[in-house]
């Protein structure tokens, strides 16, 4: 039976997919260092015997592209990596996504190893980017592998993509989609904890500038305080929050507290303690709904924080500036009949004996510029958990990655199909 | 008549009065760049033919002084300046005190002209310092002149102060006291306005530690905001503010909307729109009452940020954590009745022809040091108008330099008293 096969050759190159995991968690591929671990993954891909595909994106070209957001304009040295395995035809193609840039690791103070360490304790492998995302492409390249190895040939294509500038926007998989990737439908193993996301959260950031007027701390009076209206500012938003999160019906989201967030993850205003603050700078990321386009959640939060003068008059000649910058996620959403899920599903059910859990993603990723720009229908599933992903102590259980890999080979098989000829598992 | 005597020397000097604090503004004397404006006291104070003594502090000794409050130790090149006029015996001694230092200039782009033009438009000068407190120590210097170019001989001391470290905390006032100056009263030409302040509010800074718990800002509530957090923590403190305020009873403070203001004038926290803030940095100025002392004012807000945890159960594991850094300034007071207060109220009254306001301060100056550990009472009175310290084109009007200058004058004839066998005025 092809799955015990998969399950036994998985077994038997455990230690051989533990050290390409570590090997790749060691090289820092922090945004404009990819360049060694995408090494590690294309001698990995030469290996398995795919055809493989490396380029630099060209900034100057992409980004006058709708879809362009990057912190940066210059790709040298940051190439995206992509592996074919041509069918034999008739089948179903699929793409599997992940991507290699992984975000800075923070204080380091917080790190109880090195964060590029690798280190093994418990089954864990630890360090940046174990979770998000090197855990879930190593599940790929372990599929692939198996597949390989085993010798069983595939009726669809099989395209394999190691991008860059997933954490910025997804500047690496808009430059696959314009360099002609596309696919009849697309897995992403992202950290869902095994969960199985057809729709994912898009997101964007905003930055508010809220002014006040000075004055000297000990008649303060004579001021308005930027932090205070700030508080304001930040109480309006919860409330925009709450509206947008009431008008949330689909079931995916029945047991996420707040569906599409609105985050103020940063604050910084005023200049000296004894003065009275005129001006603070809040930033913060919004959660936008696969039920709406980018253009309207924006159009939304723009009108939302007009309103703070309806509640306050000191916005009436005061206004807060609303500005969208850096990050920013196209939602994406596929419908649940689709049946890559089902067939992931199954895939499931054979390898782990119960049902998935089929939710809607609190995230965004690559998958929403596959789905809606790329015409690539995505679904999201991979080993890890977000409570790791950006964090210090971040790691992945090793034996996830491998239940994953098991999934994924046989979804492959099951969506690209086998000539009949060889159907002989 | 004295006071036409005064008035009419003061005006026929006008001119060279304008130019000494067009010079003083001229010269930066931020902290750390006192010296050239020192240099313009000294020659003033030989040319009007005073014992002049020039030292710098000793930062290694006095920084274990209980009293000690500046943002750094070593003083050199910046020297405080006292001039000393003897008596002739039999009178009451008079300390003369004004600050050297100035703030820094801030935001250049905010500055019509340069910060230390000392333009002259429409009767004002500008430039930082020209508040606070240039013009006050020009009406100083000023009163000292005319007395002497008017030959008329005083039974007390007066001792002339140009002190550093004001802005601070009053390092420079603290090394006067301890060098021996005392007095049997003081006036501080801080720019009141022309009211009278027999009680000034101290302060001191303050810093908060507002904790939260990080989570991806897709999945906000996994995490706890410290900018949530942070907020509760303001209103928190505008209601001690509220509680503290509503003890004020003196008259004094009767026309003045917060006696002793809590502001909280710096916010910063979060380091990632698309994070969940966990550590919000606050920082403030808590007033104090010259009815408390410094540590029952701490001891206050302490027990009050600890009781946080009976509004948010939240804050009983994660504390906010309150330390006090920075500058401080000891409230000081006296009473009504004291002799000074008369005086200058007569000499007001003769040169303005009205009656002058007698308020309590809101704010802090080296009169809380002077009063309270140096022995010495102090009363501030001076021109210049305090929404213009500290901030962009920041001026004084020249006139009141002027006014103040006669009014003071007369006010140290009257408290050090004249030699019976001169009194021919």
């Amino acid at each position: 039976m092809l799955q015990s096969q998969i399950n036994q050759w998985l077994t038997s190159n455990r230690v051989h997919g533990v050290k390409l995991l570590q090997k790749l968690v060691q090289a820092d591929s922090t945004q404009g260092n990819e360049q060694q671990a995408q090494k590690v993954v294309i001698k990995t891909l030469h290996k398995i015997g795919l055809k493989v595909d490396v380029w630099e994106p060209d900034g100057s070209k992409l980004s006058d592209h709708p879809n362009f957001s990057s912190s940066r304009q210059e790709f040298i040295g940051s190439p995206n990596v992509v592996g074919i395995l041509k069918g034999t035809g008739d089948g179903r193609s699929l793409i599997l996504n992940g991507h290699i840039d992984v975000v800075p690791e923070g204080d380091l103070e917080q790190w109880e190893h090195a964060p590029y360490s690798g280190k093994i304790i418990d089954g864990k492998i630890y360090g940046r980017g174990a979770t998000d995302m090197k855990g879930g492409n190593v599940s790929l390249l372990l599929a692939l592998s198996a597949l390989r190895a085993l010798g069983i040939p595939l009726k669809g294509d099989v395209i394999f993509q190691s991008v860059i500038e997933e954490e910025s926007g997804g500047l690496g998989t808009l430059a696959a989609i314009l360099r002609g990737y596309k696919a009849d439908a697309a897995i992403i193993p992202e950290p869902t904890n095994l969960k199985i996301f057809p729709k994912q959260q898009g997101s964007m950031w905003f930055r508010i500038h809220v002014k006040g007027r000075s004055a000297h701390g000990g008649t303060r009076y004579e001021g308005v305080s930027a932090i205070e209206k700030s508080l304001l500012v930040v109480e309006h938003i919860r409330e925009l929050e709450k509206r947008r999160n009431q008008r949330i019906t689909d079931p995916l989201y029945s047991k996420i507290p707040i569906p599409i967030p609105i985050n103020v993850g940063k604050i910084e205003g005023g200049d000296w303690p004894s003065s009275v603050a005129d001006l603070v700078k809040l930033e913060g990321r919004m959660g936008i709904s696969p039920e709406e386009t980018i253009a309207e959640a924006k159009h939304e939060m723009e009108g939302w924080i007009e309103s703070l003068k309806d509640i306050d008059p000191w916005f009436e000649e005061h206004p807060a500036i609303l500005e969208w910058f850096g990050a920013r996620w196209v939602p994406g959403s596929i419908g649940l009949e689709h049946e890559l899920i089902g067939k992931l599903t199954s895939s499931y059910r054979d390898v782990l004996g119960e049902e998935p859990v089929i939710e809607a993603s609190p995230w965004g990723t690559d998958g929403g510029l596959l789905t809606s720009f790329g015409e690539t229908p995505t679904i999201v599933f991979g080993p890890g958990v977000t409570e790791k992903a950006h964090f210090p102590n971040e790691y992945i259980e090793i034996d996830k990655v491998f239940e994953v890999a098991e999934i994924i080979a046989l979804t492959i098989v099951d969506w690209c199909g086998v000539p009949a000829s060889t159907r002989v598992l």
